[in-house]
């Protein structure tokens, strides 16, 4: 395989936009990528779409077709990929490739979801579609009851307590007021979330033991990457970023199905093939972005993707370790829980924020001296996910 | 890149399917190719499903995880790629470049899609979301409707006539009668089609100068084929057939952009593109499976692609050259015309055929000695196609 480099990312802030079409959004995060990478008038051979459920949310299929045309890159190629809210990572995986493999040598991946356009009730009921249509959506299942359950069993057997998820909560909150891109942009605290009398009133429960701020909002936006081969990325502005990694795997359709609901196989098996592929350990990653869609996921996927022995990821965010300036920041961005949950812009959007933290361009929530980076898109209740390891050139 | 061959194919009937939901079809069809192929117990790296709207069909999603888990083949990598009609085409781009890259050896393409599921004037509805939201979708055009207007225009630039419409109608008519895999199993006649006095109650107007038997039915249905490697493909019980061109491109998103909207430029240019692949000519092809969602796109493709001059797919027509036994036979499957459309297995379903007539094994509707295969699947309105070359080795 031919090394594949990210030479330009491109974000539009996440946030509800009714102005904005799916199309639109997904045009400015692509113009964003090409203008960062400098390509000027170098023709895109390819173009990858990351989106769930445009179909559903906004009455409109073949939207790479459209999306093409609006940034007049015809006659590229275009395609749409969708595996739920890991869509913008199989994008991602699609589009390095079609560039790994010699067919393309330039290619944008952008992804994108624009949940608002349908009203609050009817987008949970869209997003439960990802879930098994007779062992689990006939019965009502939607993914926050399906986060609660596995909250549950998650805090029984490791001891992570209602304080740890908080403590997440909080910290995603503070990153995302240093990121001017996620939608939540609110400081909570310990007391106002968990400790005060009142605190139920702030945050009530959503699906026992999950409360409001253990849940990411629903969003919209967009993110872009560029790819492109090494050479290529010589000639273009930005220092080169290689995907070296790329591990995906697939659980169980449902939940019900696993005999310890707790392990969360595919998470395993795909860090463990994107470290492989990238001839690197958990412990060489300098920042990480988990797929954090509710705070008891990043603690779980701390764990499962080896960054921490199984237990302690509810210990490592107590002592602060995955913070900006701890030993593994994690979710620096904001993640799912701040920058937001545009479906399918969400594995692409962690591609992005980990290009700007290895390149030094993430601003105020910069990881000191990251030069390698971690990215983890969760589809369904983790039946489909994405891993990728990013590395700095030299 | 490395070579890819198709080592297995499988379908299911085309038909109405109320028993069975899209991943019971899809499910039955990715069996069939494992099994054609021999696979045995040898692992499946990754599944591509080609589909356009599980979720206004079927209001599911994240279709490929659900497939991978009923096919037991966790944790194999598992995405949907979704480009309209050309879905299913898309899907085998992808998947051969999974093996071209290097990154899989063994990847199954399952293309599908479950359209009775809606009644008749939805499902017409959810395949105009395909069209522009606002430049198309929004005045009420339908696919027809578009075909009418297009076919107007290609009859008065290039003298096309209905008698070559309905000789391709009853053409691939007869040509699915052979086919079991075939959706309608009907003869029709030139004089009850077109000439008897009583034709427009058999055959009425759709959309002028469209009539009901110048369009595909719409229909339940799923096909799969199994991409390996040249090594692979040696020790597993088939024949090898290569994927020898694979050509992609878009054009404008609307049909009302163009110059002229009787060029289809994206068929030509994918088309150059998978012959330049090939090293190979039209000339050189046996069989061609072209895409005739409506009669005239089989006449306007079959020039666009080289295989006659503008103006003389007609004439070639009625001189009976594309029928079986003819200079170039074309749909001898039936086309999407006879063999039916559901929309995402449509690309794939064109490769299983392909493979059948390059094997000699395409019973009934075989054509003889051919060794050299085309397809094109056709999305929007010509706004983003597929083409490909396949050779049988030796």
């Amino acid at each position: 395989m031919r090394p594949v480099v990210v030479s330009g990312v491109g974000m539009i802030p996440f946030e509800r936009r009714d102005e904005d079409s799916l199309v639109d959004m997904m045009a400015m995060a692509g113009l964003r990528a090409m203008d960062d990478a400098g390509l000027g008038d170098r023709p895109v051979d390819s173009v990858y779409v990351g989106n769930m459920a445009s179909g559903l949310f906004n009455h409109q299929v073949s939207v790479a077709s459209a999306l093409v045309d609006r940034l007049s890159l015809m006659p590229a190629a275009a395609d749409r990929v969708e595996n739920g809210p890991a869509s913008g990572g199989s994008a991602v995986k699609n589009g390095f490739l079609a560039v790994a493999s010699g067919f393309n040598d330039v290619v944008l991946v952008i992804g994108g979801e624009k949940m608002r356009e349908v009203i609050g009730p009817r987008a949970t009921d869209i997003v439960a579609c990802m879930t098994h249509p007779l062992a689990e959506y006939i019965y009502g299942v939607t993914l926050p009851a399906m986060a609660g359950m596995f909250t549950r069993l998650y805090m029984e057997k490791y001891g992570v307590t209602r304080k740890h998820l908080t403590e997440v909560a909080v910290k995603n909150q503070e990153n995302g007021l240093l990121n001017p891109y996620a939608h939540i942009q609110m400081k909570i605290t310990m007391e106002g979330t968990l400790t005060h009398p009142q605190a139920h009133v702030n945050n009530p429960v959503v699906a026992d033991p999950i409360h409001l701020y253990d849940c990411c909002p629903v969003s919209d936006g967009a993110a872009a990457v560029l790819l492109t081969t090494e050479e290529i990325a010589k000639e273009l502005s930005k220092p080169s970023v290689y995907i070296a990694g790329v591990g995906q795997a697939t659980d169980t359709h449902t939940l019900q199905e696993r005999s310890d609901p707790t392990e969360l196989k595919a998470v395993q098996i795909a860090s463990q093939k994107a470290f492989e592929m990238a001839e690197l350990t958990p412990q060489d990653i300098d920042v990480a972005e988990l797929h954090d869609a509710f705070t008891i996921l990043e603690i779980a996927e701390s764990e499962q993707a080896g960054f921490f022995p199984l237990g302690e990821g509810g210990k490592a965010v107590d002592a602060g370790e995955t913070r900006i300036g701890g030993s593994l920041p994690i979710n620096p961005s904001g993640g799912l829980k701040a920058r937001g949950h545009p479906v399918g812009a969400t594995g692409v959007a962690q591609v992005v924020e980990l290009v700007w933290q290895l390149r030094n361009e993430a601003g105020e929530h910069q990881v000191e001296d990251a030069s390698k980076g971690f990215s983890l898109n969760f589809g369904g209740f983790g039946n489909n996910v994405l891993a990728f390891v990013l590395r700095r050139e030299g």
